[in-house]
């Protein structure tokens, strides 16, 4: 058991020792470094994560986190609304935004279906894609699932509720990565990417 | 330029990033972690944080960190107030207590003279630890900063600083650490090891 010298310094180890991948040595440096810092600059941090804790919304159309009901990217009438492009949370919509190649709108599911960690349909933001696709003048749902067997399942799930609409469906590609070495490439990724071959594009 | 959804996470996570070692990445996968916590939890991590750095006291005769004027240590009268052993920071002060190898008192004194990083004598406590010895019934003062030769150099000017005093001025041990392998210790903490061998003791 460590010996802390002030129950307000062990109180605030206590609490950065909570965060994933923080350990108490880590979280003791952390807040050494904070209490070096301006009183006006640790107060800022502070507050900075109580705000967005108590004040953050989520997008009441796509999920997708928010300063507004609506998100910038749903409200936006020069995004294509009639693509969908269906992701598991928001660091997902971020990376894909960061590509600058997609210019259609997003559906944060909050998760795959994964029956091992007790995560069913009604768990994920499911219901509310379906209404969607069914309300509105919705072309095309591409499924931008993590390439597992969770993501696989979910891809599945998701098909067979969209099935009696006339929506187009489609997944991301899968296939080896820019600068990936073949020879260290797995067989199944190697394999598909051989049968999804595209047609030379010298431009890409 | 990563594209924030919300200027609440953006904001969050640029405070996460200031953190030492915390980069972009990881303070975003912080902050979603903080994000699915209860609005309590985060309050009371937030408050921890800002309270610390609000109210926390610096003990006025050891300059260790303490919820009191004087610290824990300090006012104990069944600590050994004739010996000193002085640290360079805070936790040096807890790897010490933790070996509860050690019943004197102590002196943070901030850091060791640096001149390549700024840092003289007149920016650590030195000053203080020099009035407390000519003031108090002290009998010794150890020397526990790091073996570096910033350390080294510190330790010298303490001493020429504590020279016309009678008070006895000892340096921790420096040796092979425990289960170390003597083959890949450097020579010259194993040359010293052997000058200053000690009485073979079998309870040790």
């Amino acid at each position: 058991m460590q010996h802390y010298p002030s129950q307000l310094l062990e109180r605030a180890v206590d609490e950065f020792s909570k965060l994933p991948g923080i350990g108490s040595k880590t979280a003791m440096r952390l807040v050494l470094h904070l209490l070096r810092q301006d009183v006006r600059a640790v107060e800022t941090f502070g507050q900075s994560i109580i705000r967005l804790r108590q004040e953050v919304k989520f997008c009441r159309q796509c999920h997708n986190i928010s300063d507004t009901d609506l998100c910038d990217i749903c409200a936006n009438p020069r995004r294509d609304h009639a693509t969908i492009c269906v992701v598991e949370n928001i660091q997902d919509v971020m990376a894909i935004e960061n590509t600058q190649q997609y210019r259609g709108t997003y559906h944060v599911l909050g998760g795959v279906i994964s029956p091992m960690d007790g995560i069913g349909p009604s768990d994920l933001q499911i219901a509310s894609l379906v209404e969607r696709v069914h309300q509105g003048d919705v072309r095309e749902v591409i499924l931008a699932l993590s390439p597992t067997m969770e993501g696989d399942a979910t891809n599945f799930y998701l098909y067979r509720k969209l099935a009696d609409t006339d929506v187009k469906i489609t997944v991301i590609a899968r296939g080896v990565a820019q600068n990936d070495e073949l020879q260290y490439t797995d067989e199944v990724t190697l394999g598909r990417s051989i049968v999804n071959r595209t047609p030379f594009n010298i431009n890409q």
